[in-house]
């Protein structure tokens, strides 16, 4: 089921992306580049598996997981621009603003933005009530609560500065955790029709769980994994004096604790009666990955 | 009663806004600083006066109108860094990068679109219907199709570059005209009861006029008025290369063909019986401004 998600939502992004404009062929051409680049799509994918596991259906949500799939690449492009990360690599190709100039890929991400915020309001498959709880959940985990955040909170830090261990939890819950926790609770709201409060406290945990041990998993890959295989810079968090899991904790217990968080959202899953479900084997991809 | 809807766009902004935040309180004040900076709310208050002069009422289209103002912030702050037009001046004041950086001035920019998102999923004195149909409409018009899309078009020509007027014309649709457009379409979506075609046509004409007439004004603007009065750096679209209606037609035929396409939007109003409206006053100040 994971692979045909994926694939499903490939193609739906492929028609949701514009693919010629009267004002700019190289806005659309950005926006396709920055998100047809062969990403994991494991928030799409967290969408649709939600949705699926409580309904048997994942369809419907297919909008909403290019949404949050299409939010996610505009943080990576403005992640990537010279005044922030300044990355040249993305998924083993030169990143945005290397093929479109910093302002381009400034726009690019500016579109992405609001293009997500339309595929939710005009998905006709899921009643009006849903698509607006969606974008309350969705605009909320991108905004300054949530990614942007945590993203300012991140380019704020020197060198100098010492994160505690919860610090550093706070930091990634905001920058990462919210959009797992966004894709898990649209996911829900698309695929549950029985409201069920218990279902719905269980999977935010889930969410919680999963977008913490992603990001630790993201954070030992940087400093364990070679460039060929991630696709990006290497090392960059040490380059930019970032601080990480495997910085506060060491490579091993970094990892150990990864697991530890994903037995715990796949404890949350068993509690549901969801242990068999692709749900189970999105999170499990979330970790045991090597990109 | 543009002044109470100026006024009352003011204090509703001020409370949506964040005011603190645990991750960055450079984020926070940078948006505040970006939307509570004396802007004349003219987007805003073309929402408020739309529903009001349709229903008598505006203040369900208060979190609408801030939403606006926040998106039109965002796009000021974008077109204002080192990358884009790099202006150190807005409304009299040193830009935002020029206070926190281009780093936290782009990340000012990307909270604030999903602000203005959330504004309008949350608002409940507007039916859900009417909530969706107006993220429709804004989404639309600040994407690739729209304002990003005419920016776009916009920081990809040269000073060899030579557009006709009809070009010039659909670039600015774009880039400016769309706001005015929709503001104009969500006071309608939330005052109009009656859903009646005529108003609807009749009022979206109206907005594609105004929304002409504004952008002609501010090019008249850039090259005849001092950067004291319109407190952003002066003659930037001649430095910048930029083709203007003045570059075009000259200052004094771009000033009359304004004042022609207030006309015609003002001659809109008279259709529908809406010519002693505040409407009409938003109209008139639109286009007679010295800032």
């Amino acid at each position: 089921m994971l692979e045909e998600f994926v694939g499903a939502i490939e193609t739906h992004l492929e028609g949701v992306l514009p693919s010629k404009s009267e004002h700019s062929k190289e806005l659309v051409e950005g926006m396709r580049y920055a998100v047809l680049n062969g990403g994991k799509r494991l928030r799409g994918s967290l969408v649709c598996a939600t949705s699926y596991t409580l309904s048997g259906c994942y369809t419907s949500a297919l909008d909403s997981a290019c949404a949050i799939e299409c939010l996610h690449a505009y943080s990576l492009v403005h992640d990537d621009l010279p005044v922030m990360d300044d990355a040249d690599l993305r998924r083993g190709k030169p990143s945005c603003h290397k093929v479109f100039g910093p302002a381009m890929a400034t726009l690019v991400g500016d579109a992405l933005q609001p293009l997500a915020f339309n595929l939710i309001a005009d998905c006709d498959t899921i009643p009006g009530d849903k698509r607006l709880e969606i974008t309350k959940v969705l605009s909320r985990a991108a905004g300054w609560k949530g990614m942007v955040g945590g993203q300012a909170w991140d380019i704020q830090l020197t060198p100098d500065d010492t994160l505690s261990v919860e610090e550093l939890r706070r930091l990634h819950a905001a920058k990462t955790g919210e959009f797992f926790v966004a894709a898990v609770d649209i996911g829900r709201i698309i695929g549950d029709e029985r409201l069920d409060a218990q279902v719905s406290t269980g999977l935010h945990r889930f969410g919680v769980n999963l977008g913490e041990a992603f990001q630790v998993v993201d954070d030992v890959l940087d400093c364990s994994q070679s460039s060929d295989i991630t696709g990006k810079p290497i090392g960059q968090d040490s380059r930019l004096g970032k601080q990480t899991f495997p910085v506060l904790l060491g490579i091993d217990a970094a990892t150990a604790y990864a697991h530890e968080l994903l037995e715990k959202a796949l404890g949350e899953l068993v509690e549901l009666g969801f242990s068999d479900s692709v749900l189970a084997d999105v999170a499990k991809r979330c970790v045991d990955r090597i990109s």
